[in-house]
């Protein structure tokens, strides 16, 4: 992966996340304002979150417009042509939105790293940058986000962002660490949706 | 509207927002200290996310000891009359809360511009600021936030915003350009109430 | 209390918030990754707001390693042991957690006037590293927040941030003024507990 590839990838993946958050508003009932509204803050919450905690505000994605639109634009999708949306098949969807969130995770990462933070933080920012959109998406529909709850998601983005916060720490090639991290991120999600894993829950 | 009435005025935006957000809590059964934190993050909340995402930290309200004393004042209110607090009529109410929405909104637009974001993201932080409280204010009690559920109130607040940001990025008079968005949000808030707008649900 | 006891006294505080908020995950049945996520969120959630807040970002427990390990460690105690740490017997448990918020909140209020805020908003400051962590969990949990609900808690934190935050403004010595402030919020907590302490409700 070319490291000038990622602003139109990340794009695609802002606009995909803003398309199921929005789906997922549309089906519980919102209207065309709040489901262009959770369709913006669950694509782009995540690196807000992430921007915030680093001190680099304002968050990048107020910097450059490209990205607000592709927010917005998903959504917009949505209030269009909802039952096209909803159509989609789940065969389909997965994978992109693994794609995404490795995308998400292993940028995330990166940039935290830039900033000078350990690698364990900037493992935990790849997973915030990744899955913080659609915590705050369900916070605000209500309900206890997706990511507590089922599959191993933000284990998966946990490991890609790993990857990367290790493997620049020790001064590896950057074009081939962000690789290798999203490929981890997305080929843990892709099993874990195919084998059916689940975490064991603690309580009995 | 002359600019040196906004201090006075925002503040009576926020001792009405405390009121507003106080009353609902103690609607929902909470006790004092809960109505007081929900009166004092309904009223600065919005303001304070704003202030967050511009990066311009500690946020204003924690500046001015004006507000926090104006958010309490509200709360405080509830906590000692509810019982004339819940008799306030609609007719009174609806006016003074769109009022308030519209101020905050303004000048959350206003500020936004003046830290240099771009039409669109100052429209989008004026909008936060005149909502943001009620948002934080409804997930604290376990609601999914009445902005995305009904009426036309964040439209309102970004469409008075949006004239703000556009006016003052083509250089028209700060004074005209506030009250023209004040205009617009409170018009479009009070139609919007008095027709019984509602914009259409996605999902059918 | 020595100053230089602060460091492993607070480190000691987040791994106890750890343990509660990765118990309360673990009895609402989620899986081994969100018992680590919540514990992470409580122990640590409330000083990460209230650095986002003075905009001293990147937030404290991002800068020293031990904080994010005592957060962990907590929440991997409660996955490794759980039946061990719910038999845990009150009369154990609640002196702990006051203290932890004694010095959560001690600790929070004298950063917040060594960044040079005013007494009243150093003591809210003071109380949202008291309890802000418990807030996030609850809210990511679906529950209105503890504090909102119950016991004279957030009061506590409120009391001894405040003795803290005026305590420093006049100069007394920091030692002194510290240990006023943790005894009067412990206290006050400990207090409420044993004598059934709740602040009444605001409707009727």
């Amino acid at each position: 992966m070319r490291t000038r590839l990622i602003r139109p990838l990340d794009l695609a993946g802002t606009a995909l996340f803003a398309l199921q958050g929005g789906a997922t508003a549309a089906a519980a009932g919102l209207d065309v304002f709040g489901v262009l509204v959770i369709a913006f803050v669950t694509a782009v919450g995540g690196g807000i979150v992430r921007d915030v905690l680093l001190g680099a505000t304002p968050p990048a994605v107020f910097s450059d417009l490209a990205y607000p639109v592709a927010a917005f634009g998903g959504g917009l999708v949505v209030v269009l042509v909802y039952r096209l949306v909803r159509a989609v098949p789940p065969e389909v969807l997965l994978p992109l939105d693994a794609a995404a969130l490795a995308l998400f995770a292993v940028v995330g990462a990166a940039k935290a790293v830039d900033h000078g933070m350990s690698p364990l933080l900037a493992a935990l920012l790849g997973a915030v940058s990744g899955t913080g959109g659609g915590v705050i998406r369900d916070v605000m529909l209500g309900r206890v986000p997706l990511i507590l709850r089922s599959d191993v998601y933000a284990v998966a983005a946990l490991a890609g962002a790993a990857v990367v916060a290790v493997g620049l720490r020790y001064g590896r090639r950057r074009a081939l660490v962000l690789a290798a991290g999203f490929v981890v991120c997305f080929l843990v999600r892709m099993l874990a949706v195919w084998q059916g894993w689940n975490l064991p829950r603690v309580a009995g």
